[in-house]
């Protein structure tokens, strides 16, 4: 359950008609990544361009496919504060025209290629992607080239695309409890990390962005060297090196200052907030503050604290369906999410809806029981060989899309963790014992690191959300 | 007792050798403007230079001395997130050496001429101040003007300096368990306001300061046209004025971009955290989101707050002391706090100290109890009364003093409140009706707007705050 109601706050995917289905496609795998993929990515072939871009080809040939994929390495967590959103708002600008193309223009191109594109921007990386017949690459490539130096940005465009976003702003958090609930849960865990703030942005920091900003934002992180290009499909990795140097090759270089905010101070005890919204149902949310891959703890702690998720939260014989939702019925659903790669630390979460009758002490209380057991009992040998299992499926389920395949690889480059760990992964997370599932419970889920929001319904009144949201929103 | 204890959050003094007594001289009135000073500031004179230098005087012939003050508009409050603290460090550098002063020296000349001489830094001003014998006023000018443009920043002085002030932020806060529940409760009262950084700044972002960074921060803000001159004391408008134009007006203005971060959005519901820390005693602390002036709200309101302030704790007649100290013996310390006067909406404060065999959930419950009656009872015209005889007491005492009058008009100069609110202040705190405070209680101190901190003492250890910390911090 919480893998559908917060992905679109970590990545935001721009939608556009006939792509929902993609839509919910994109964020199965994408969050089946953070707790349950693994890669053995052996084939990939990688070449530098002179300009600094990184080329990224995958083959493979079961079908006469392609994805194209430029993952620039700039997203929320870039932004300084004043200028939240802004890497999401320039991502919708990119499809708005650039010196040979005009607005739509882009999409129209792909679209009568039989292709489908769209793009995300996330924390730590906003993403532009097409699927295409294999023959069809070159058109990508240009179109793609064209807007990474190009692009036009027009005043006129700007407000259209500010109000759109603000729009989505509101029916995807505003106007939705949950989503309201974990953007005001992360402003309040992190006290200084930019995690804490929303990849669409506060409403008043795009009310105060402007034209110039966006150039600006655009200038600064939208080069080759900042860019990772990623080819997975029925293409040969010679040929499309050599497109590659044909159409991104003349792209000028950009001086580029990583961005330097800002280590999270420790957590000194607990925290908690309630959230008063209209909603129909009272929501509670937790979160540990944990570490990430590269980030000075033992390389194999956040395995652990993966394999840990899973425990909790694994499919439903995994322990939160097993003995919260079926087992003593306290929940109507709950989950655990917590991922290794990101390019700060992040949490680990928990998240649930009391079933009738119950109340959301309760479901804390029974929450917070099962990290108990899990610092204090190990977890079987028969629970962890069953957990293996399903991320080896969950591995090869994967392998069939060419898409999620070059997903892994931007996403791994564009954290700065290297597209090489998605061979390695499964391996590792095969190697955690109970021992040390255990000790990263010690460690991190403790309630000094916690914090807890607890969303308290208030009357539906006119804002009643609207299910699913408009269906268009590009 | 709050007073005290958090002034040195909110603005930070620079302690040197000999100074200490006005430092605590200094907080007193600091404070005492907040909750309980009013000012007929009737003989100010004003005049613009050409370069946006604003120049105020006011004539004070009790005594043949005077202060000259520097107020630059800038402070924690205008650093985005990853450089916190480069307002204060740069006020430290102030002190190091311009094109024709050598580090120190700016010091040592006007103690040679037996004056006295500071700076601090707060949430939204950096002042610069001279006491002096009135024929030395020339000498503040000259050198004053010379370190508003010319600083010479050197690598080594920068090194030392920010060893300094981390030391400081050592004792001040970090080996401080009040402070350090204080800098916590900001950093989660505040999502976005940038009232939720400490003015000390962040540890993490003081280690990536660069000496580039405070030659930028220097150039942007340092400046006639971002400055306000205060001069108080045995002087003649006139003559101010034309040494002001001989010694600033050669100063060039430079282009000043405001500060456009960062509106706060609505709370939602109430916060709570827990900070550990080491300490001897547990601790209190509740903020309720308010307004200030000029921010929308009726003009009424901040000053039917601060009259609600000092119906709790306005000396020992008021009522925390009355009911909680004296009273029921719950608290051995209790206070409130709030001020009418900043750049951005603040928060009205209440914390206390439990009394030996009360606990910290009964002196809250205590508290809130005070604030709920607040919002039931009307406040007696009796002890209205006393109030407003308290307050122009206070406003007396303070015009004893050439450095508190100069303090009022920069600060509210700053501000950008114009100082000729000075004049009105008392008037409009006196017209305040036990129906306002009760109307701002129902308005702004209820739950949805609060956050509370809870300091749960741990050990104490080899981390013993040394008591009053250094003498020497310069």
């Amino acid at each position: 359950m919480w893998m559908e109601k917060h992905a679109n706050k970590i990545s935001i995917l721009r939608l556009s008609g006939g792509l929902m289905k993609s839509f919910i496609y994109f964020f199965g795998l994408f969050l089946g990544l953070t707790t349950t993929s693994v890669g053995r990515a052996a084939q990939v072939q990688e070449r530098i361009l002179e300009n600094g871009l990184k080329v990224l080809v995958k083959e493979d040939h079961r079908a006469p496919i392609v994805t194209s994929q430029i993952w620039y390495r700039v997203g929320s967590s870039y932004e300084p504060a004043g200028i939240t959103g802004i890497s999401h708002l320039l991502e919708h600008m990119m499809f708005k025209g650039t010196d040979q193309l005009a607005p739509g223009e882009f999409s129209k191109i792909i679209a009568e290629n039989g292709g489908q594109e769209n793009a995300f921007t996330g924390r730590d990386y906003t993403a532009y992607y097409q699927i295409l017949a294999a023959d069809r690459l070159p058109i990508a490539f240009q179109l793609e080239a064209q807007r990474m130096r190009a692009l036009r940005l027009s005043e006129a465009e700007f407000q259209k695309e500010r109000a759109v976003v603000q729009e989505e702003r509101r029916w995807r958090t505003e106007d939705d409890p949950e989503s309201l609930t974990f953007e005001q849960f992360n402003a309040n865990a992190y006290v200084t990390s930019p995690y804490r703030n929303p990849v669409i942005g506060w409403n008043s920091d795009l009310e105060g962005l402007t034209l110039a900003d966006l150039q600006d934002w655009y200038r600064k992180w939208y080069a080759p060297n900042n860019a990772t290009l990623v080819v997975v499909g029925d293409v040969k990795p010679e040929a499309v090196f050599q497109l590659a140097e044909r159409y991104f090759g003349p792209l000028p270089r950009e001086e580029i200052q990583p961005p330097r905010c800002c280590a999270e101070p420790a957590q000194l005890g607990e925290k908690r907030l309630i959230v008063r919204a209209p909603a129909r149902e009272p929501y509670i949310l937790l979160g540990y503050k944990a570490t990430a891959l590269g980030h000075g703890s033992a390389d194999w702690e956040p395995y652990a604290l993966e394999m840990l998720a899973s425990v909790l939260d694994g499919g439903s014989s995994a322990r939160l369906s097993r003995e919260l939702i079926r087992g003593r019925q306290i929940a109507a659903s709950a989950g655990a999410s917590y991922s290794a790669f990101s390019r700060l630390p992040g949490l680990f979460l928990l998240d649930g809806l009391p079933a009738k009758g119950h109340s959301i002490q309760e479901l804390e209380q029974a929450l917070r029981q099962q990290i108990r057991q899990l610092r204090e009992t190990l977890v079987s040998p028969a629970e962890l060989a069953r957990i293996r299992t399903q991320l080896i499926a969950a591995k090869l389920y994967q392998k069939d899309s060419v898409y999620a395949q070059a997903v892994e690889l931007g996403r791994l480059e564009s954290l700065g963790l290297g597209w090489q760990l998605a061979e390695t992964y499964v391996e590792q997370l095969s190697r955690i014992t109970p021992e040390q599932i255990r000790a990263v419970a010690r460690k991190y889920l403790i309630s000094k690191n916690l914090t807890v929001a607890v969303l308290e319904p208030q009357p539906l009144g006119d804002s009643e959300p609207i299910p699913g949201g408009p269906a268009h929103v590009r």
